[in-house]
């Protein structure tokens, strides 16, 4: 096992003794993001889940909520309490609706644990835009420039000494992969960029809502939020960092009739001549040494069912040279690459673990 | 266009002029079965559309709720008003949730007025059997005697002449359906008869649950309300009556990732040796003249698709001539045979019209 | 009832007598298309469905292939014949193949009947590209100029004497009802369009493919045949011939996980400044009279579920007024609007029937 | 890490060095079933994936089959080489159709090697019954008393020692976990026992067949094999092998639309008065330490959605104390303790390894 890398202000998570795990929380267990990350932490080698609360009042065992985990988590369940989940934890998951987590993460940050916020709080840095998209002021500005977005395949390295890392939205993670290369080398027209998203429901969250009732959704497809969806500022903040230049794209998301996974048919100008193959290279060598993404041969796309229930990012592409035109097709699963196994790699990555570990 | 039929105490229901069509209402039209009725009403032949009303409060068109009504409904859709719709129809269906229908009923019913109800508040004769499977007191037990149980192929009839039709629920008509001829025939076992049902999602309404998520049904599959369903004393009391004997189902109903259908595997002993083939013949005797019953050859079942979105039940049947076990399998739209289409069939019967009408 | 309509050339198919019902055939009745046009057919208050044939040679009963025909339609179907067919029928529907189409057309034509191609056959002017796209010489290149492209929204004048209809394809139904009003009032900058579509399985018709096995399709999503469609240059002829200007649109369909269904997001740029209800106002203006385009009001979109199982299309858009761009949203269901339900909308046309007939 | 068990035939198998892991092979690879052990042996911390064959001949890598291994297979995947197989493999998973295993079964028995068989091809004892169901004489009959039914629950000790184990079928895990307890104790009534399951669609093979098609088995469901399905005489040799009387069963399987999963229900009469409790109180003690049954508590039921993706079955019950009945539920994932999640259980038991081990 490798050792756990720490930055300096936060000396008090070393571990006592070399057997010594360390220890993670996660605050919001019982919703599907919180799930995913107890399933993960649960088989996880390195760590061990030490605290659990979620939305209900009412005390429970895990292993009851969630009968799979019988003898291999025997941990209770219950409210929030910060006291519990600071004494048991050395870094907290934030699975908690947007708007809450900005309530709670300063209180951990304060007692120097480590925070990674699964919700959108800490994701954009204009608390202006932020106000905007998520209809009330942000609560917890002094920390919002502390934050790092946690896309390792942008900010690997900023992730690995931060404190507040602000997990990525599950539409930006899908859309961004399927563009940095290409923005990387210059090769797109910037204002073309159209992203048309497609989502399982799970992306909506576990709750009672007539619109995701099962009869609404199945054998149906509807686009919602044109042009308004509170992940386009994500993007854009994203991808103009990321190419020094203002960067505003075209993003209209759809709910899909499956549970987990999003597909995003990205539409973007080419800014000179090139081939798919070209430009396959390009990405292909951009991506060649991550562990999470896979960029498909020629004439192969990436599809949901390939990447459902993995951590894993596909990457394909297809090439009009008659119109200077790319269609990137990228393929995530949204309750993993787009949230929970996102929110572990980054938190291997923060720990100095193998980037893999417990992620299949 | 055959001409309607009426018994005395509804004199006032006769069309004051011969092009004058029936004119019907639904109370309740915004819920699953609401709009079923819509659809079918809406081309019916015989009846105009002349009254709905929904659940919310606001005023709206029709065919701004249901797009596909444009250029065959003009009609508004707003709160209940018992003056508007009384004023209106001549014939009421009631699509409402149980416990509602029976403070609406007695009043449509004494302004003379057919009432056709779709909830479950009239179908069981004893109000004390109704106070203990659906949780509180019957409100109008002086109609309870009143009712007619609205499955045709039993009561067609009565059903001719009743004022108060209770439309039957989707469980037993799918059920029931499956077990007549042999009763008829006295060739089962009774208190062997097993009824294993799997059900669509419409069939618990449109409303906001969160077990009703499509994340939560979607991709899986669950039994619930094992042997207390509010629907097994409705099989009880229909197939007593029709035996002359006291029958009790063993009723387990399960929650299928469909929209609409209802599966129904039944298990029952035979009380001689018989063969499929000959059981085979005293199904299609009893229902060789019905519209809607569909028995299928030897070797062949009926399956969901087979009669979604129509208003046929399709029966078949397996032997075990060792064993002297019956299985019988049939299969409904539990929004049309187990619900509109049904009572739209009942409406048929009672105004004298083709039973077919309006029913594709 | 109206009266039916010929053109000169189809003398022999005037009714003998007033009471005569048009009689009609489905060469192809098994698949989806053919189901689905056996369906409306049986129900259709002005015609008769008078012959049907399968892929099968194995004769057998209609009612026993589609149970829910009982006591509605008893017509054999087994092995094409075409002087059966032809000797029963004034007007027949080809829902065959593409390929299969061209080889039987020439017979129907010639013995002075009316096709209504379902097929991909007659939709192309061009023979050369036809032989591009679907890999083979046209083999009836006699017939092609005499071909109307059957979208009523477009060419209804030419339909009304048509001897040979090419019913339109389920995407360019989908994106062509989407593009024309603004089109026509020149707002759209031409080479920008996007069409970003989203299929059902049963566009891929009833076979035996492991790519279209259950497991592979269920909880996923897939873009295919990118930038290289066979439906694009359809899309390209129809809107180049309405538009008087060559048109090339980027087109990229995808397989969703339902049954029936094609929502299509399209996104093209603005000529000059617009707002959404600006736009509105021109597409409503433009299809007030359709029987089968549903415009929605600012702020909705069609989703699946409200055009599945019906004739309908709806359409709906938004717009970004900072980008000068338009998104536009339709909805149909691929097998009604999308092949038999506008095929028989075409047969009213051609027929002199209420356009709107048997399409409920 | 425990060390590895052997029995005395199979000396070859010793690791020649500490460091070394056991090496496993996959025939049959590109089913779902064979991806699932793939994907599990791909992350099994101590047996190493060496061996991988396919049913296409064309040579091709694992890792661009299945997208997800990126980074963690490095593996050939082509067509099938006893001699390849042999020199890479202490144990082989023959994941082929029935009838073909039995014929490579022998080729690596006789080479030393433990095989696991997940076909049906050695699970029953005679060879008559075999024939019978799967309509061909048995090939090998000389190796099918040397067979182990791989049903750790039952057969754990025999397990351990086995060289042939033979993988039990997806229908009778389910049904037999939700018996033997009640079983044990003797509190049913033997000739009573109905199964009515319903099977997820990976369950029939990844194959091109039209009955499979998406649209045939989306918003369906369909019965099938009535009281003849194959899985039959296993479940009945099981359980008269674990009561030391003679069983048969009632068993109707359901073709589900869903991916994977399958949910038993079973109804048995009661040979003496029992509560719920009293019911639960037996099968929890019967399966308290068994890592992979989860016995849910009154009042709670298994669904799919509870173990799909997981080895577990779960087991809940309800009992009619008036009627003298129980219905039990289980639920398991068909592809999982159903298949390949068991088969693994299996060699972790069979090489001494923790029974977890992979199966998080």
């Amino acid at each position: 096992m490798k050792k756990a890398h720490y930055n300096d202000t936060f000396q008090l998570l070393k571990p006592k003794g070399d057997m010594k795990k360390i220890r993670v929380g996660v605050i919001g267990a019982t919703g599907y993001t919180g799930e995913e990350l107890v399933r993960i932490l649960a088989r996880h080698p390195d760590v061990e889940l030490a605290y659990a609360s979620g939305k209900e009042a009412r005390e429970a065992r895990l292993q009851d909520i969630f009968p799979y985990l019988k003898n291999s988590v025997d941990l209770a369940c219950g409210a929030f309490s910060f006291e519990e989940a600071a004494k048991n934890c050395d870094l907290v998951f934030l699975s908690l609706p947007h708007t809450v987590s900005m309530t709670v993460a300063p209180l951990f940050l304060k007692a120097k644990k480590i925070v990674i916020d699964v919700s959108a709080d800490y994701r954009l840095r204009d608390a202006g835009v932020y106000e905007k998209f998520y209809k009330t002021p942000h609560a917890d500005r002094a920390n919002l420039a502390r934050a790092v977005y946690g896309l390792p395949e942008m900010n690997r390295e900023k992730i690995k000494s931060a404190d507040l890392i602000a997990n990525p939205g599950c539409y930006p993670t899908g859309a961004i992969l399927g563009l940095l290369p290409g923005l990387k080398e210059k090769l797109f027209v910037m204002e073309t960029i159209v992203i048309d998203a497609k989502s399982g429901v799970t992306g909506a969250g576990r709750k009672a809502d007539k619109a995701l009732n099962f009869s609404e959704v199945n054998e149906s497809l509807k686009a919602y939020k044109v042009l308004e969806h509170q992940h386009t500022p994500e993007m854009d903040q994203a991808l103009s960092e990321f190419t020094g230049k203002k960067v505003n794209v075209i993003f209209v998301p759809h709910l899909l009739p499956v549970n987990r996974g999003i597909l995003s048919t990205i539409y973007v100008g080419l800014a000179k001549k090139m081939t798919a193959n070209g430009l396959l290279e390009i990405y292909d060598a951009f991506y060649r040494k991550e562990p999470f993404v896979k960029v498909y041969a020629d004439g192969s796309l990436p599809e949901i069912k390939h990447v459902a229930h993995t951590n894993f990012c596909g990457v394909g592409l297809c090439v009009s040279e008659a119109r200077n035109l790319a269609v990137i097709v990228t393929a995530i699963d949204n309750l993993s690459k787009g949230a929970a196994g996102q929110a572990v790699q980054n938190m291997n990555l923060r720990l100095g673990l193998d980037e893999r570990a417990g992620l299949g």
